[in-house]
């Protein structure tokens, strides 16, 4: 008899470090399960990226809960504030960004965490990143050991299974060209990935918020091509 | 010139628990900014009780927020599994119950927070208790701990203001009675509360769920009448 497959949920954005990290978990053998959020996003086409991203990864199962935060405000990714362009390096990471939203991978992995409990799985997969959103308090490797600890005290697999939950943050310490060269050796299609904050209404990304910056000086440093569709300049 | 009254985010139901942590809220001079969730309840009767009850409560704000669960399963009080009527004490305090429901507190807490963050508020009130609900994992006290210490380090108030957080759990280690009791001196009208988890389509309480016996008990050992209106036997 052949045992059923360990269960992961993992946090998919549709962007480059999640559309990773479901290779990376998937390598180790988890069946995945995989998780969005449709938060009152800017623009549709971080959701639409998610679920090719999902679907290219043969997750088992993809679900986009629905979370309107919009009446709380409070960022640039879901109000009408201007997105930041062509920042330094260094105003890009010193502080907090404008672009951060209040407590988001804090809610998304208690999401996470929530339908984990109902499949069975004691994994978490989240894809954030320390080295380049050093500005943001829940990207650190701090925050992931917190809730991992929360995690086990909150929940009836955490309780009974002393200190069973394991949150996999994998790209926390990585540079962006590491990510990308790591998701290439796993075979991970970044054409299908979306990360521009603010992309023109066919899709194509600006080239220039930090989100973009970030991605291109990746593919840049790996010594690759980004394959995303930009606006032509 | 008087200084801004301290804002604070309170959990709010619509049962017993949570009208009373209200009340100890307002009696320690916060601004009340009340927020409940509609995550699929089986019924309205509790959604309708917490408006009414955060109108009683003079809050200057009241957030309900969508979130819907149910694609997850997992719970009585979200799914069609029958809520278990006329259990002993006993029974009803062993092990973890059918009506837990998948890391709740955890995401209410969590959405707490980002609002919170947003106000500029740095304290949020939750009514768990640990003596009637002894079975839930995120009902003890060693889960608030944990949420507070996550919430200074996922929050850019709590990196920059070194632990600024604090989680009130008033009732954690209260009786029922004891939290009537309490009410009753802040001037609660529990008469706007709903606690049943099966109440009928007129919305009166059936008496014999946990959480009627649970509130039926309380009441009886404060030597009160529950104005709640009940099914006629």
């Amino acid at each position: 008899m052949v045992a059923a497959p360990r269960r992961a949920v993992v946090l998919v954005s549709g962007g480059l470090d999640s559309a990773t990290i479901l290779a990376m978990a998937a390598k180790q053998g988890f069946e995945l399960y995989a998780l969005s959020f449709d938060y009152g996003q800017r623009h549709r086409f971080e959701l639409e990226a998610a679920v090719r991203v999902c679907a290219a990864a043969r997750v088992k199962k993809h679900v986009m809960v629905p979370l309107d935060l919009r009446s709380f405000g409070g960022s640039a990714l879901t109000d009408n504030i201007a997105v930041p362009k062509d920042r330094s390096e260094s105003e890009m990471t010193s502080g907090i960004p404008i672009t951060y939203v209040p407590a988001r991978n804090t809610i998304f992995l208690s999401v996470a965490l929530g339908w984990a409990e109902v499949l069975g799985a004691t994994d978490l997969f989240i894809g954030v990143n320390a080295v380049d959103y050093s500005g943001y308090p829940d990207c650190r490797p701090e925050f992931i050991a917190a809730f991992q600890a929360l995690a086990n005290l909150a929940t009836k697999a955490g309780v009974e299974g002393d200190g069973c939950w394991k949150v996999h943050a994998p790209l926390v310490s990585l540079s962006k060209a590491a990510i990308i060269l790591r998701g290439r050796e796993l075979g991970v299609d970044y054409s299908l990935t979306h990360s521009c904050y603010d992309p023109d209404t066919s899709g194509h990304s600006c080239g220039h918020c930090d989100s973009c910056q970030l991605r291109l000086k990746g593919f840049a440093d790996a010594g690759l091509i980004d394959p995303a569709a930009y606006v032509k300049q």
